[in-house]
């Protein structure tokens, strides 16, 4: 602690005794911003954002909701009286709601699911049953199945494969599949490319119940009856309105009909409790599930099929439902036509305290703390745009359509996109755009950690060694550099980075919450309160964080933008890639030795009857050259801007402009018109969301998924293709080089 | 396997058309070698085994039982039939039994555990009440004690440091242990070195019950009222009578005063059903259980202590009972003071079927069939004594007192030890002294694997291919050398190899039955006949196995030792152990650092309380250069050894006595008569079961847990001890090699 504190001590000392140095600024500026971020510090109030979160929580507030509707016009009010031009933008969105929701397993014990998450006296938001949307999988298809029951485990390709060994098809079964291990909506969609005719998804208590630790409200953790709702719509082939993919969903847009819309889920899914789904687990005949498959339940879990059949009847309304999203502007004195954006989801699947709001609240903050430094003369050289989304939760909906809406000027004009998405106690998390992390890091040293004093930045390395395993804390150890992780999808930075190549971060405090709320009624201020962030000291730190990014990148002289983290880290994807290529071709020569020696056969309990893995095929050698060629070429521009970016502080103002504007459109060349193999909208080449996934990012997506899904053509254009945007990009940094020279 | 039944053939055809060459065996009496064995082979019956099982299992048949003395009396019967000089040696041992056993819960909830096992109608030996051994562990200590509970995960050392780092002690209270992860005895041992004073342990489903599979009877798996029995003796100090320590406990011993005896546990202590486990653990509050504490109870796991008192009351019978020993005899005609000894046991916790009968049917049908070829003619070389041990569960006691008892005339004729405890489907497993490595992996390259044909050898390798991650994999294909594995305790061998330096080896066949039966009443013919050898194949590949051992040990010419592999297994340990000490100097180092920047405090949840784990000292810089010496000498010697070994078979009759003389006595020269710390009994310088982990092996066990327990000076004295050993051994071998220079 002492050394910390002194070297804490020795910063403060050359704050005062020389000019400091900030990333983007003439000294004569960071001066100024600094000033004005000491001041934003001091503004940043912890009580103002229980105030918002009491009226944002206190009824449910999802899409076309009352709640959701007054809880825009509240922010709209709130930024026009703190001095933003603040209003709401409107669109019209698909958005299904249930109508009929039954389950029941029939046969000998026969059982009907409770589908229903108790009121709780300690909880009085709970109890408010008539504006509760009941738990369902939005974007289900309507439905009416009977057929036996089979537990898939995760629901992932690699479960299908274990299934097929025991000899087990789901082909016109109903699936019972656990939450986690993927995104929830991959799990009907592989279901049914299987075959299967339903889809239960339920929490199981190992993972997310007692297993974790005591339940609400004795403790955070979901109880018994506790339901995770949630989209299951097809988002990483794309997100937003299924009727309008690529356009706003303005009132006039041209809508496909519902049955063109590739992305609703083609089979009924419905997701249920840890106590409706225990007779389901209880009626499965078959074999024992393996090992890694079971769960908290006291049973032995069986795959199935069932011997008595489960009967699943859906039925939901289809209305076109009105989305409203709040977009707030404090328009820049010097650049105007350069924007930077803030964003956070407002609409939650209930009352949402801590999914969406806790970062809402911050946002809010933010927002007030800017309007009132305004006030006090502070105005913004690029425009600042604070927004609200709504529907994030049924898919991205509210960022998607405005993103689509408003593309070719968002193209122009914005520089980066700033989201967030919950928050709590904990530690800086931080997922982005590689070109942002010196400037990122920059921010974290200067924001303290309201538990220990210490800057947010130390108390992540402190974390990230102690985590570590000791091996990994002998290379990590010194080295205090947050790593940015790459960006999937999951929030509503998607349509700003993978549709439009918009330099994007994502941010938020987290790992000393506790929770087993997530998509319940359970979800409340009062448990927000107990158990994420009380006092709201980490919603006050993610406030100014966020906010000191959104104050520099509106103010810097030039955009703080740095290329060898991100030539770096590309270059770390393209191991990667070569690496898993490598492996499964060992792998394979491995697997055909195995199969020519019977050494499986050899090795099975044939009282199990198990089969073999089936040979996948041999791994053919791919051409990473043209990859190569393009990492070493940016590479050493990144290097050579690196080398003059000195001279850009000395640029004269309208070639500044000009810098700035190549430096900000810089990430557009990593998109590509073509879009993914199978999903045009994810443009950007360098992430993506997993086709298998869903949020799991995976980067170099084209060559990476052509490996692993052993498409090797595929992944041999991907290659070219890639190296394509790299090279684009390298040619728009020699520009920017150019400039400096 | 087409190629596999292809080179099995090869070897078919050059048995025929070449001699085959056996080690230790000259041409000549290879050949006739041979033919006996494939006599062997021929009259190994399955059937007989069934035979044996009923009888033996029909009924309890523990320490003291009607039926246990039955059993003894019903074997030397059949062996003295068959041919063999066979008898019951007796000896008085301390077996205590049960008198009171009471455990309930005071307080708002009070529950009285019902400490039964159920009768099951399918099973009929379940109803055998009158003569069965109530769950107990024998050498609890008596006691009736009164306190709060706390849960300790599984009672070894680690666990009470994470106890420590939040301020939870168990002084004056009662610990609740789940079974697993050490011998049952240490958990005892463990609480009361902390000031507990009573222990609960119990069978966690997770590991032991419905998370497995099936419970019985409807599959194979520990019911929720199953318990598993077992001693607690403090073994790791010595077993055996706890009252004759290094003497037989013939009439006639001296005997120690019960309460001079250290190994009789210090605490009451009692096993549970997680039936009754469920209970006392709801009642638990503090903290939640550390992640890898949690079982499969479907409740929250908190440590405690409990609000409410547990009360445990316990009282035993403190008999002395005779052990019945069944020794058969069958002289050597050439060499009757050299004795192959072969073991199993015969009591049982219950009726034991699978534990130990599987085994002990096995070595039965072994001595008929032997019985019969002497009947045909055949005659061992050497002395074969097979024995079937009494008393084993409690702590070996029917073997210790036979080797303590007998221990001057088995240091001079003892040519090794062959044990089996247990046998099923599956795949050979072999532990044992490395000097008969070579010689055990031609028997098994020998014997077929009944399920698949192949040999047993490459049954094993097959499985050990499959069962190795991708990358051992690529290190260990084309190499089915089967390497033994390091023998512990945990049955009968031990005091064989451990206390007088006799060559030993366990086998078993493994890895396919199932079970939660083990030392409870469900371990019974009916269970065993269903779940772990259906038909007796495995048994029956068992007799083939050891009697093959059995038969090539008495009968020859050279006992077929190999040094090599002694040496090479020793240099792994020596290696083991130097990583061991500088992976903690590394560790310690960084620790050091850790503590020094706080990066503990700065990342710990400040709301959880858990304090840093302590800073345990630096790590010194051992001298292992007499190690490293005496490993020089030895290897360059068991190298000349091979090279003059060719000559041996041309040696003149005395000169072979007198150097397998040398040779089946060398493993005497690695035990020390100091003994290990704390544990004069544990001779054995190279193999000893560990301090606090029981069954599990400590390979240099004096230099190993010296570094382990960061007590330098002693892990520097056993540097030196070993040393001395080793170049003991050394020197014997070396008696060896200029016999045939």
């Amino acid at each position: 602690m002492r050394r910390i504190i002194f070297s804490a001590m020795l910063i403060c000392i050359s704050f005062s005794s020389h000019a400091q140095k900030v990333l983007g600024f003439t000294d004569g500026n960071a001066a100024t911003q600094l000033k004005w971020e000491s001041v934003f510090d001091s503004l940043v109030a912890a009580p103002n954002l229980d105030t918002y979160m009491k009226f944002l929580s206190s009824r449910p507030h999802h899409v076309g909701s009352v709640q959701g509707k007054a809880n825009a016009e509240y922010m709209v009010g709130l930024m026009n009286k703190w001095g933003w031009d603040a209003r709401i933008e409107e669109f019209q969105v698909l958005f299904p709601t249930p109508k009929t929701r039954l389950l029941e397993l029939q046969g000998a014990k026969p059982f009907r699911a409770k589908l229903e998450e108790p009121a709780l006296k300690e909880d009085p938001t709970t109890g408010q049953k008539s504006e509760q949307l009941p738990s369902y999988n939005a974007f289900s298809a309507d439905g009416d199945v009977t057929s036996e029951l089979v537990f898939v485990n995760r629901g992932v390709p690699a479960d299908y494969e274990e299934l097929d060994r025991r000899g087990i098809s789901v082909k016109g079964k109903i699936v019972l599949a656990k939450y986690g291990g993927s995104w929830r909506g991959i799990k009907p969609k592989v279901a049914a490319e299987h075959g299967a005719i339903g889809c239960l998804i339920y929490s199981d208590p190992a993972d997310d119940g007692y297993g974790e630790g005591d339940v609400y409200p004795k403790g955070a953790f979901r109880p018994g009856d506790g339901v995770q709702r949630g989209s299951v719509m097809d988002m990483p082939v794309y997100p937003g309105d299924p009727l309008t993919p690529m356009v706003g969903a303005d009132k006039n847009a041209k809508r496909l009909d519902r049955s063109e819309a590739t992305t609703i889920m083609k089979i009924p899914v419905l997701p249920i409790s840890y106590n409706d789904a225990l007779p389901l687990l209880q009626s499965l005949e078959g074999p024992v599930a393996p090992a890694s498959w079971r769960g908290g339940l006291p049973i032995t879990y069986h795959i199935g099929p069932s011997l008595s059949k489960v009967h699943l009847q859906l039925a939901f309304n289809w209305d076109i439902k009105p989305l409203y999203d709040v977009i707030g502007v404090m328009k820049g004195s010097e650049y105007p036509d350069e924007w930077v954006i803030r964003g956070n989801h407002h609409d939650g699947w209930v009352n949402g305290a801590s999914d969406p709001l806790s970062g809402m609240v911050a946002e809010l903050e933010e927002a007030r703390v800017i309007g009132e430094m305004a006030k006090q003369g502070f105005r913004p050289k690029r425009t600042l745009v604070y927004c609200a989304w709504d529907g994030e939760e049924p898919s991205l909906l509210g960022s998607t359509e405005w993103v689509e809406e408003h593309q070719e000027e968002l193209n122009r004009k914005a520089v980066a996109y700033i989201n967030s998405d919950g928050n709590e106690r904990g530690f800086i998390g931080a997922e982005g755009s590689h070109t942002l992390e010196p400037f990122f890091n920059e921010i974290t040293s200067l924001v303290k950690d309201p538990q220990t004093g210490v800057t947010i930045k130390e108390r992540r390395y402190a974390r990230t060694i102690m985590d570590a395993d000791r091996s990994s804390r002998q290379k990590m150890y010194g080295n205090s550099n947050i790593k940015l992780s790459a960006l999937g999808a999951g929030s509503d930075y998607s349509p700003f980075l993978q549709y439009l190549g918009i330099s994007s971060m994502n941010l938020g405090f987290g790992g000393e919450g506790e929770g087993g709320d997530y998509h319940s009624i359970y979800d409340s201020y009062e448990h927000f309160k107990r158990f994420k962030d009380p006092g709201y000291a980490y919603g006050a730190a993610l406030s100014k964080t966020a906010g000191r990014v959104m104050l520099r990148l509106s103010n810097a002289d030039i955009i703080p933008m740095d290329f060898t983290s991100f030539s770096s880290t590309v270059n770390d994807y393209a191991s990667e890639v070569k690496t898993l290529a490598d492996q499964m071709r060992a792998d394979a020569e491995m697997d055909r030795k195995i199969m020519k020696d019977n050494l499986y056969g050899l090795a099975a309990d044939p009282t199990k009857k198990i089969s073999a893995i089936p040979y996948k095929g041999d791994v053919p050698f791919l051409d990473f050259s043209p990859l190569d060629n393009a990492l070493a070429a940016l590479r050493s521009k990144a290097d050579e801007y690196k080398l003059y970016q000195g001279k850009a502080m000395q640029l004269e103002p309208a070639k500044r402009i000009q810098l700035n504007s190549i430096l900000y459109k810089l990430e557009r060349s990593l998109t590509s018109p073509e879009g993914l193999p199978r999903r045009k909208w994810y443009r950007h080449q360098i992430y993506a969301p997993g086709f298998y996934t869903g949020y799991g990012v995976k980067t170099l997506p084209m060559i990476r998924e052509g490996i692993e899904e052993r498409k090797w053509v595929e992944a041999q254009t991907g290659i070219a293709r890639v190296s394509e945007s790299i090279r684009a990009y390298t040619a728009k940094l020699d520009e920017a080089v150019s400039l400096l020279k």
